[in-house]
């Protein structure tokens, strides 16, 4: 645990969101620096090449390509004992005044890109609020939880190639929506997306060496095959996904965007910050089956936020106020839940959490919810404005952190934002990889 | 169309699965050739780096990588012109009696590798006979096809990395079964699936350059963004299916395996077997929207089989004899529907057509519907034998193909073949890449 300001970097205070105890992993690029692997402290990107010499002679395992390339793919499919070596050494030398400056890259300088080549993405399901509210709205009160939902945590294949970089700008979607509200006999129409929404969202990068085919990873294991998170708004066209979900699951309601943050926090880093779940110290009602149990039961105190800037805006403004302890199944219970069946893992798999909402209704994570399915309106602060559904021109903007903690650095997730174009829009390539702008 | 028998090549007769009209690609490797692209010739493969010179010359745009890779990635992401312009260049050299006999490998020395790495995989459930059967098995007659169906080519996405080839064994998976048959409150237990079964599939990759976010591609673009197309065994646990697939679709049912067959046979080898849907000439009851319209609507007609051999069997017995034509939404518009939203395509995607049974019973793609959700046993031919699901130790078979057209080469697809290991088995990477072997 770093309770320290690391003298080279007095930037890097206790209050910084890339505080010493945070130290995540990033691909960034400068104007002179092709994309490359920084590790966030401060104010400032360490440009890990730069210290090449001092990582590789010091950290077991570790090669020149897992800190030298255009993804955290390599570093991602190490075991965790390299990535573990690797923050300790990086801690050690930043506790020192002795730390090489010169490898020091302002953070205002630098183009994020995408963290690494994703090649199978999941998404669950396991805020138990979030189900039981989406329950409510489509089943009524007495079935809104189906029944498999406390057993396993339910999850979906998402689509890996559409997981876009936090910046980018996403076009609403045109797809078949449902004629009449009540009657689906009436059939389908194609227009733009009228219920467009976010959804709050954490995720996962899987690490360690791929798994073969029929060798599910066990509870024991499971945490070191967490590389670590980002924050993730799971872009969700309503209409299009009531129409088109039954009975295979979400298919191009969802398959537009996803949208993640670029700095990928470990679980090492956010150890000082474990807590019980909002579900309590143990799940009994029922007990997981075992494989599934896990006897250290927790989950990390992360808070989250989501506002919305509208275009008239001169910032955004919140709607959401959730937590990551608002979920019932964890991590490990989900990798390990992924895998039972011998699904193999592969580094660079992308698990989502879920849409997170709490228990208070200002601690919904989607508009549907916040809404109520149309129901109400949702104040933008005091600016007078209104929504239901996201507009064409709103930004939406997620945050993250933990922190508060005494003696403790914080450990922040920075942003995940993306704004809202109208239907038909065209997009080219922005600066970063991964990036999408309105051309 | 290709009538005739390559003179260099004798074995390549009109009656050869891989006579002078098909063609097909795929990655083979030999005891001196590492792996690399090929093509398949009566009894050989076309060793394309071999021929380079003659290729790249006359093939505009066609690049080495194109030809000489360890999966056909590069080639697929050419424009469709590339693609058939390769094809009339070896047509054309290949009806000559000058044809460099150098470049040809016997088939019975080649070891065969995935075609291709797969960004994405995507499957769908098109045929109207399969959703009815599982809709009357679950729901009842009266609601068996949902209200979307007839609207839209309903699919999800898959697993991409549990995509394996031809001749990999399969683990039986172990995960949540539903204790009671009929009330699912009573919860679940772990262990062994108990209802193994296939999918009779096939499955195409797409090509072209990646299209951008929010580039919906149009029924007019579609066939040149299909590179060709496989035979799939889409290996389905149907109790783990049926406790978990609620609300969000298939997941650990499916994740754990899904084969397909090493040649990828081109849409312009398929030509001549273009053909009427078995839903007839035109879809009119709904007429689809629009976008989704086919003006062209066809399928071709490419006979397929699944056999099972028992581990007491000295050869596999046919259990269901089926058509491609008997799916009702084609391969154009599963691609136009898959983007519609916008998802960003992917040369290397597979999109599978789901089980492709026909009206007859001796057609029905998977045992759930040949042995109607156990209520009766399905004769493995005159051995005596008899199945419900699959055993451990059942090798399954399927193969595909067009002929019996008048002066026109046969089309094959070679076989996509896997045997069931009990649960618990360890496998271990196989010759080919892609192939898992028993340990």
């Amino acid at each position: 645990m770093s309770t320290i300001v690391p003298p080279a970097v007095p930037s890097a205070t206790l209050d910084h969101q890339f505080s010493l105890q945070n130290l995540p992993y990033g691909i960034f690029s400068t104007a002179e620096i092709q994309p490359t692997v920084g590790v966030a402290i401060g104010d400032f990107v360490v440009h890990l090449k730069n210290i090449s010499d001092l990582l590789l002679n010091e950290v077991e395992g570790l090669t020149i390509e897992d800190i030298d390339s255009a993804t955290l793919n390599s570093l991602m499919s190490k075991p965790s004992t390299t990535w573990k070596s690797l923050r300790a050494c990086l801690t050690k030398h930043l506790s020192t005044p002795a730390f090489p400056t010169s490898s020091l890259v302002p953070l205002t300088s630098v183009t994020m890109h995408m963290p690494a080549k994703i090649g199978d993405y999941t998404d669950f399901y396991s805020s138990r609020e979030h189900a039981t509210n989406v329950g409510i709205m489509f089943r009524g009160v007495d079935n809104a939880l189906q029944p498999n939902w406390l057993h396993l945590p339910v999850g979906y294949h998402g689509r890996a190639s559409s997981v876009y970089l936090s910046g980018t700008d996403v076009v609403r979607p045109r797809g078949q929506l449902q004629i009449s509200k009540d009657d689906p006999k009436q059939g389908s129409q194609h227009g733009p997306c009228k219920l467009m929404d976010f959804e709050l969202e954490m995720a996962f990068f899987v690490g360690g060496p791929p798994s073969p085919p029929a060798t599910p990873i066990t509870m024991a294991e499971a945490e070191d095959r967490i590389f670590g998170l980002v924050l993730m708004n799971d872009w969700s066209a309503r209409d299009i996904q009531k129409w088109e979900y039954v009975p295979l699951g979400p298919f191009g309601a969802k398959n537009f965007a996803t949208t993640i943050s670029p700095w990928v926090v470990s679980l090492a880093a956010l150890e000082p910050y474990r807590a019980e779940t909002s579900a309590g110290p143990v799940q009994t009602n029922p007990s997981p089956l075992e494989y599934i149990t896990d006897p250290n039961y927790s989950s990390y105190d992360i808070a989250l936020s989501v506002s919305i800037q509208g275009p008239s805006m001169s910032s955004p403004a919140p709607v959401s106020r959730s937590n990551f302890r608002n979920l019932y199944w964890n991590v490990k219970q989900q990798l390990v839940h992924h895998s039972v069946t011998g699904c193999n893992m592969q580094p660079g798999d992308l698990l989502g959490s879920g849409t997170i909402s709490g228990q208070d209704e200002t601690s919904y994570g989607s508009m549907l919810e916040l809404c109520w399915k149309g129901t109400k309106e949702v104040k933008l602060g005091d600016t007078g404005e209104v929504r239901k559904f996201l507009r064409d021109g709103d930004t939406v903007v997620m945050e993250g952190g933990c922190g508060g903690k005494e003696g403790v650095g914080r450990v922040g997730f920075g942003e995940v934002r993306g704004k809202i174009l109208e239907a038909g829009s065209k997009v080219v390539k922005g600066e970063g990889e991964g990036v999408w702008k309105q051309a």
